[in-house]
């Protein structure tokens, strides 16, 4: 299903001219259907606020099992849902597990309700109908209308404050619900505790703390009104409240300010005018709620809704103007709302003073960098960070430093896995934290202490009690009787030694260098040469029996199959090649993943691989295989590259709700896009230099932070040309087809000549 | 059963001179046996640390039904237990409800148990067997060995930190447990979470939260070791753990230094040689953990358990020798028990720096005074905040900054009613902090902004939402309709309007004068003179019918029977007086009071009300008669006030583990005690009066903290010379049976003859 293409008309208030309002090609409902987990409501470049509309509240569990419905709502929404439970505040863009959903508000009439009620019985709680028609997402701004309430509902948001704009119809009866117990991956004891002071009648504040994917995470907030409430209350919902004791000496559930507990929702009641807007300023803190109240104040001044919502479109445009495209209109809106959506994780995780709470629950300040959260490592060290080193190299290097902060807070003495909200929650597998750290050191883009940081990588690389490093260490590969992953989690540590032994490389020292590029070839150990594939190996050196390279259930391999991970050796394609055999097996087995057909049994085995994703039996949904599609460059077929990047650009990506075919990953999808859209890729992050691929863009300007402008000049590009005849890079012709990140960031210009034949 | 007195000999090694070592007569075992609820464990005067053995760890909760045993352990131990669980770091005083008993430790040696097992199955888990003649009490030291582990355990303690030392035998098993789940009045869900950092092989760090009878309440510690645990680990016994996610990738059970939970007991190893001292230095905050290593720092440096000790018994001299006495031995252990016990709340409730948490959860300074916590006002403003504007009026005056902060904080805008650890539990009646406030005022102790402060009294009392204010003020009582206590609670607002009054003329405000000074009249409206007993009144005029003046249950009276709170006019007996027949007949009214005997059945009715605490129907296990034996000095008898005060001395006080008759409520009951031996008492607090009774000693010189010196000189004083024939202040007869405290604060001579007759 295509989505109509709307919000181009509807930016046009905003700016007029094209190149200065990229915005108006963000289509934030990409990735909203299905498997994108990416979500529709408002946040600024990076913000701390996400303020998105959540279509359902799912419970973990079910007759106490876990309820596999619950991964639809990673992001709180999905498009092809009838009804809107209410505006949180919290959000991961594109996760395949999640958390957060904070503090949900909803603006309801009539009778109160304080029960969200269910999807499938409408009006049987607070939810409202909604549909599309009346449904507006842009960048840093959502509208939607509550159809059982006809209440218009408009969102937008700076770095720390979600602002609420509810134009209600004339009512005496009118109600603000303040959800405390609502979340994301929800269950009835994820709620530790919840604190809320009504402090007059503007303003409430408090704070929710919850056992989640994160472990210990509180949030604190304060929520300001444009118009006093005429009364509140509140519900506390928790199956067991003892110790009441003498606090019955107050009605504490109407107009009682000091609430407490671990399942709240409160109210606030209103009386409307027709047409009367309420407006609701939502500002977050990670340390108390002062700290929210500052931010408040410092961010958020006054009740000029669409002055809020503008300066946060020109954050936006300041942004994504970092790469003009020439491209047709259908093509800008899947680049611009992929740079949206690569520019949203992570996320600034600190007060407007610096103040965040630490992996040791202790307040710290960040000095001289911002402190950032939500880190996917798994995913994003593949190609979102590598693409910050060229357009975001300020945020990266803070990104490095906010996980050496992480790393100094760790009592583990391990960087981060996949941490947000001053926690670790360990998803995925390897150390890529190192894959980060050492891209940016390899390219110049280390305004952090580098001493520092390579103890940090190599303590994390060292840690014997870490997910079979122990073994790993002692035999050269994790035997398949440790953990279930063995064959991938040799695989990515191998890679993740290599980029390790870069850095050391390019520190100067030498001793680590050659103590991680040794480890570095243990992919070979987990190589069956007898099978022609990368294999589970048990302790005593024999490979794991009942082989079969196309499934993902207890191969060894962590959300893929032999066949693609086999693949996975990013750091050294060449040896690879040697291994499978040579040139001519290798691209015959390479070519036989994307031509072969996947039997439906595998389908079901895990929830990250969908037919959404996969061409083939190569799974561009999942983030294994993200590079694969370039290695035909080490081969003698290049072209082969080309066509293929182009076809999975054409599959993968397009401008409906359902237009991405996996989970966006905190914007690894979407980066992925981006570079190859741009004509090249980081294969292997820790090296300098890039793939080249097939550009599907005309030309591209990317203005760079050293005030350098380089120039992607695409000629003769059609949907037919998508071979590569040549390259010029300021007009020398490249000799080979990789590209040198010095070349990118010294600025300068790129010219590829395309044809519809492949350069034999 | 009386108690061997053994601690004098323990303290001829601390100081020889007896004035000033009166802490050799702290018997701290005074009241640890059925209703006293005190605990024998260590603490520094009005110290945060309050470190004591722990007999049992009684749920809240028994086949889903409150668990009445519960409440003999509101100070975590009973003298009649034959079993240690642990030492734990905070107990209330005497109270008849409970909370704290944080971080609780244990050592053994063999088989590691992290259960801690039950009384009735010896060995069954980590408790140990005990014995008194095994054990000994002191001011700021316990000692106890712990049978089954042949382990001597001594306890003592600075203001913040607990200091352990344990004396093992030889074991290459060895453990110290941290206990995070046990706590007093303890129930599965009170624990909201815990926290634990091993941050190295010496130092842990954490914090626990609870929604216990604190409705939010968080204690931060960090803890220390004198010697290096070999290995350590965790079990968590929670039911339900979701989310376990990528956990699995670790051992979280076993030298994993990141620990979180609901239900946490942790365990740390040790090879111990025979007789080898493993010490712990444990301190809290209300704040963070930086707070209580702060605390640690500053407070317990080295690792001298000795010094600790003598410098902690030296605060108790200071404290205790404010008043030497002439009397002998067992009245002397009698007399500075309950010194002791008076001098252990409030608590001091912020680190070292002044940092605490307030009632709103944030961060606070005090800024220019102590802050101190828990507020057992009901209990306490009768007689212990009056000795403390005799003996320890900065603390007084610091213990109502604590409470105007405290009202600062509260947006139901409300002084403290029972306060602990930034929450108010709300416990009993009335709003007495107005008048400690009002005591404090009267008496010219007042370093605090009083018209704040005045304003923070008229505020409360004037909330209509509370507890029957509304109607109070409406109709000049609270009607029986309204709430359970609503005779007694009209008793009880109307003496502190009285005290708010008194306050007001106090500072020149005549308009507040007019409006409480009317209001403390209110008593009046539930007298009914049918009956001639205070009694429940109907919201139309009539009295509430099924009337027994003996009963405690639905009668509109708290934890009393009418026939005692009919007395409670504390700011008007000569109006009482009339109200209930003159002279003689309120006589023999009060006379009957002591005469008469209860039948058995209303023993049944109430917690706070046992056989110990009563003599004949008068009740001086519990509050609400504690002043009235002295109310004969309004009548033509004063002298039976003398013989009563003298009998009541006798049959509530002694040197036993059941030493007192009644829960000693955060020192009330002690106060009591220190007041009455003294000879006179406060009847109304807010007054600057106080009535005569009948000293027990033979001198007594108070040593005041202006410098000035108040002797209490009692000729002739005997068992049977309980009569006083004449007062002499300062050389000149006292006209009256009542004494001004400005006296007392002048520094003078009070000299009591004595005589065996009353002077009728």
């Amino acid at each position: 299903m295509k989505h109509l293409l709307i919000p181009a008309l509807l930016f046009s208030s905003v700016c007029g001219a094209q190149t200065t309002n990229p915005a108006k090609y963000v289509k934030p409902i990409i990735g909203t259907q299905r498997m994108g987990h990416t979500y529709p409501g408002a946040t600024v470049p990076f913000g701390m606020v996400q303020l998105s509309p959540d279509t359902d509240t799912i419970s973990y569990e079910q007759n106490g099992k876990y309820n596999p419905d619950v991964y639809k709502y990673c992001a709180g929404y999905q498009y092809d849902d009838k009804t809107i439970v209410g505006f949180s505040h919290t959000h991961f863009s594109g996760t395949g597990h999640s958390d957060l959903g904070d503090f949900l508000i909803m603006p309801t009439v009539g009778d109160l309700k304080l029960n969200p009620g269910t999807a499938d019985k409408p009006r049987s709680g607070f939810r409202s109908a909604f549909s599309h028609a009346n449904e507006v997402a842009e960048a840093d701004y959502y509208k939607v209308k509550l159809d059982d309430y006809n209440i218009t509902a408009e969102l937008t948001a700076t770095n720390r404050v979600g602002v609420h704009q509810y134009t209600f119809p004339k009512s005496d009866n009118a109600h603000i619900i303040l959800d405390l117990m609502s979340g994301i991956y929800n269950y009835e004891d994820k709620n530790v505790w919840t604190f809320v002071r009504v402090e007059n009648d503007t303003l409430i504040t408090g704070y929710r703390q919850t056992n989640g994917w994160a472990r210990t995470r509180t949030v604190y907030f304060a929520m300001t009104f444009s118009k006093p409430f005429i009364r509140y209350g509140n519900q506390n919902f928790s199956k067991r409240q003892v110790y009441r004791g003498f606090w019955g000496k107050f009605n504490q559930s109407k107009n009682f300010p000091e609430m407490a507990g671990k399942q709240l929702r409160a109210y606030f009641d209103f009386n409307t005018a027709e047409g009367e807007k309420i407006k609701i300023k939502f500002a977050l803190s990670p340390v108390s709620t002062e700290g929210a109240l500052a931010n408040l104040r410092a961010e958020a001044p006054g009740w000029d809704f669409d002055k809020i919502r503008q300066q946060g479109q020109a954050l936006w445009n300041k942004e994504l103007s970092k790469v003009s495209i020439e491209a047709d209109e259908e093509e800008k809106v899947n680049f611009y709302t992929s740079m949206y959506h690569a520019f949203i994780t992570p996320t600034v995780y600190m007060d407007a003073d610096g103040s965040y709470k630490g992996l040791d629950q202790r307040n710290h300040k960040a000095t001289g960098f911002t402190n950032y959260t939500t880190f996917s490592l798994w995913d994003t060290y593949r190609a979102l960070h590598p693409l910050f080193n060229i357009l975001q190299p300020k945020r990266n290097s803070d990104m490095v430093q906010s996980m050496l902060a992480h790393y100094d807070q760790s009592l583990l003495h391990m960087l981060p896995v996949w941490s947000h909200y001053a926690n670790d929650n360990w998803c995925m597998s390897g150390y890529h934290s190192v894959a980060v750290i050492a891209d940016a050191v390899v390219k110049g883009n280390a305004n952090f202490d580098t001493r520092k940081a390579l103890n940090a990588c190599v303590t994390t690389a060292r840690n014997k009690s870490y997910e079979g490093i122990g073994e790993y260490i002692a035999t050269g590969y994790i035997p398949a009787e440790k953990i279930g992953t063995s064959a991938s989690t040799t695989l990515e540590y191998a890679y993740d030694d290599w980029a390790i032994a870069q850095m050391a490389k390019k520190l100067g020292r030498p001793d680590i260098y050659n103590e991680f590029i040794k480890r570095s070839t243990n992919y070979r150990n987990v190589f069956d040469p007898s099978v022609g594939f990368m294999r589970a190996r048990m302790a005593n050196g024999t490979f794991k029996d009942k082989f079969d390279p196309l499934s993902t259930a207890n191969q060894g391999f962590i959300e893929g199959n032999s066949w693609n991970f086999s693949f996975f050796v990013p750091q050294d394609p060449a040896d690879l090649i040697k291994l499978m055999g040579g040139n001519n097996r290798f691209v015959e087995h390479l070519d036989s993943l994307f031509t072969m057909e996947l039997p439906d049994k595998y389908f079901e085995e895990t929830e990250d691989i969908t037919r959404d994703g996969i061409i083939g039996n190569y799974v561009h949904g999942n983030e294994p295989s993200h590079h694969v599609a370039y290695l035909y460059n080490w081969t003698n077929q290049p072209w082969k590259t080309q066509e293929r990047i182009r076809m999975i650009l054409k599959k993968q990506y397009h401008t409906g709700p359902d237009g991405l075919g996996g989970n966006d990953d905190c914007g690894q999808m979407s980066a992925w896009y981006i570079f190859s859209t741009l004509g090249f890729y980081p294969v292997a992050p820790a090296s300098d230099e890039y793939a080249i691929g097939s550009p599907a863009i005309n030309k591209a300007t990317l203005k760079l932070e050293n005030g350098k402008t380089f120039v992607i000049d695409v000629q003769n590009q059609s949907e037919k040309n998508v071979y590569v005849q040549k390259i010029e890079l300021n007009g020398k012709v490249l000799p080979s087809l990789f590209l040198k990140h010095d070349a990118i960031m010294k600025g300068g210009k790129l010219v590829f000549y395309m044809g519809d034949k492949p350069v034999k």
